[in-house]
């Protein structure tokens, strides 16, 4: 197809040259994408390509064009003009309980490297970090660009809703994918993310690529591919960018569950978190201040992100932090649920899986999250995994802990988390939080 | 997926299932698609299940189930019972010069046989016989059912637009296929097809499936393909079928414009017809005649067609046809082009080769046909190839002539049908019009 004026682009060949396994001119992609955001191509065109794409993927230089078109779509940001210095941040691609930026954040903005996060809400069996906040009394989420910037400047930390004008293609084309069954396709999940990342102006970027039974990539493999794409988009855009491949098999420390969740990551931040969750805190809070202004290396970094986590100045900066955006930090405020159960374990042996889609499910079944967009969330309920893959077990030992709104709730949880339970004889290998790092 | 109430269908599961390669439970396909059909599933969910159909097809099983709802979706026909006999129809999936019913229904109800069809109009590069029929002075396409059976019961013969509450559901998704690349697909053609059939009420139809350069099956594998699919819908609803696979690498007869394609159906009907759309007719006539309430067999079906032909019983029920539908049938009365253009024979040689897409699509450019649906049709232009393939011809001769409404228009025709022939040195292998038989 050849065609002089790009805003003539005709969508049903585009859709079918894709379909045909060809590749798009990408200026001719790009006028799709922003014909799209300005409604000019029907939801159901941008559906049937987005299927097509599924089958037929795309290429580098399509997958680029598609980003530039999403960040072109709306307004930009440059929080490093705005705070006169480099700006890093980080990203997860969403597991269970993963509330790894509420930790994170505080220990490095206790390190003098501010943080000023977008975040979203939960869907299904993945919670969002702006949920977690609001289990927070009095937390406020909605800042304006200003308000972003004043508290940057002031506590080094920020996390807050994404603006309607900040990549609207995006919010749009998600919403779609979202009842097409087109989400999990790696190129349009890298060209979301990184388009949000671009767009709000970080200029280092460490991205937490989940893997495993609650992630988006069931596999190692479709994670390197992943975060291969997101490495190329960012350095293509002139970024730096770092991903950790993080196990998923499993749900993220203990707490899943808004209000559960908080407290944990606190405990986090005063350095009475769990392993495997303080583990990847602290991974990713090196490699960022290593990507930061401060000119240390990695080593360096993890020195003094354990510093500010022992001498109590990431809690110190947490406290601070949740106050400047509203909330009291006083954990004993916290919502709690009114009814607590134990998962008992079956028999005597050691835990071999612990399957976090499963939990995550559980935890949605109790209400801490939703189904769709409308649905509201408890803050108070949720599960804890004290046992997790590898621990010793004898009959009778608390697993987890349900907790409930109702008893019959408490029933069908307790008896869904003991099903996401294997307990064998063997103990499963051993590996770190942290799969592997392309960088 | 396990569900009660199958008006609880979710749309994305199953868009999701099929992507994913699995096969519906009839049920829940019948449901989604009764449920589109009533607006209660998006346009955009049914796109995205379309194209998941072009990469994963559909079961013998989950086809029928597509062909039931669309049958269920409206109004049925029961011509059987109105006119108190066995009813027989013809279907053609579409090419270039195609005037078929045209000349075929006459024919047969010369012998005793009624025809009532419907037809659609025409998109792209393919005519529709309700703008050829229009071509007539007079003619009305827009008949109640109560004047069809009145029509059938006194001339024969009816030809009609179909009614918008006959099969809704296939309007409606054939509208967002059409938009969304998702019209070649064989399971969706067949079940298309075979609802429109079935739900009018025939009681053995002849499928003309054509095949090549200018039809959407371009392979006689796709055609056989698709001709059995038609059939084990109409053989499981308990209905006889038979497929003729024809030629339409070039154009069928002559003539290719609404006016011109008249003309040429009415000089078939008085044996005066080219000879590969004569031997199509009457190809499709006996066997018409043969699943008649006559008693005949194909050959006996075949010797009465070619005497209705002889004896001009066929040509004087075209006239009594026409007139009852409000149309003048001299054939002097059709509008006329006003350019007329040869297109001279470059060489001396052998035609090996015209390009029916290509034919069809210079008739369109001059005005015969129209790319979207609001397109106006001029009936006057077309083109009319008189030399065809394995014809000789010496350099000069007249291979084609354009009828055209400007000079500008005639010009870019001539053109256009020139490239669309190939001139060699060696005759193309000889085959009839009728490239296989599936019954």
């Amino acid at each position: 197809m050849r065609i002089d004026d790009p805003a003539m682009i005709r969508p049903a060949e585009l859709i079918e040259q894709k379909r045909n396994g060809g590749a798009h001119d990408p200026a001719e992609l790009t006028e799709l994408i922003l014909a799209y955001a300005r409604d000019e191509v029907p939801d159901y065109q941008m559906a049937a390509w987005c299927m097509a794409v599924y089958f037929r993927g795309l290429t580098g230089a399509e997958t680029q064009a598609l980003t530039d078109a999403m960040i072109r779509s709306g307004e930009t940001l440059d929080l490093g003009a705005a705070l006169g210095r480099k700006v890093v941040d980080k990203h997860s691609t969403g597991g269970v309980g993963d509330k790894t930026s509420i930790a994170l954040g505080p220990i490095i903005a206790a390190c003098g490297v501010p943080l000023g996060k977008m975040s979203g809400r939960g869907l299904g069996h993945t919670g969002g970090t702006l949920d977690k906040l609001e289990s927070i009394p009095g937390f406020r989420v909605e800042l304006t660009t200003e308000e972003m910037v004043a508290q940057l400047r002031d506590v080094g930390m920020a996390i807050v809703g994404q603006t309607a004008d900040l990549v609207p293609a995006d919010k749009k084309l998600y919403a779609l994918r979202d009842v097409t069954a087109t989400v999990d396709i790696i190129p349009l999940i890298a060209s979301s993310i990184m388009s949000k990342k671009l767009a709000a102006g970080a200029d280092a970027i460490v991205l937490d690529v989940k893997v495993g039974d609650g992630a988006f990539m069931k596999t190692l493999d479709d994670a390197r591919e992943l975060a291969g794409q997101m490495r190329e988009i960012g350095t293509r855009a002139g970024r730096e960018v770092t991903c950790l491949l993080t196990d998923m098999d499993q749900p993220l420390g203990r707490a899943v569950g808004n209000a559960l969740e908080v407290d944990e990551a606190r405990d986090t931040i005063r350095g009475d978190g769990p392993a495997d969750f303080t583990e990847l805190v602290l991974e990713a809070a090196s490699r960022l201040l290593a990507y930061s202004d401060l000119g240390v290396d990695v080593d360096e970094g993890r020195r003094r992100a354990e510093q500010a986590v022992a001498d109590g100045s990431a809690l110190e900066r947490y406290e601070r932090w949740v106050r400047a955006q509203g909330g009291d930090p006083d954990p004993a405020l916290l919502e709690r649920a009114a009814v607590r159960r134990p998962v008992p374990a079956p028999r005597d042996g050691v835990v071999t899986r612990l399957a976090a889609l499963d939990v995550g499910n559980a935890a949605l079944e109790l209400g801490a999250g939703r189904r769709t967009k409308a649905d509201p969330v408890d803050h108070a309920v949720g599960v804890l995994c004290f046992a997790k893959r590898g621990d010793t077990v004898l009959a009778g030992d608390d697993l987890a802990e349900v907790h409930a709104r109702d008893d019959a709730s408490a029933a069908r949880a307790v008896e869904a988390v003991l099903a996401a339970y294997e307990i064998g004889d063997d103990a499963p290998p051993e590996h770190g939080i942290v799969l592997d790092v392309v960088a």
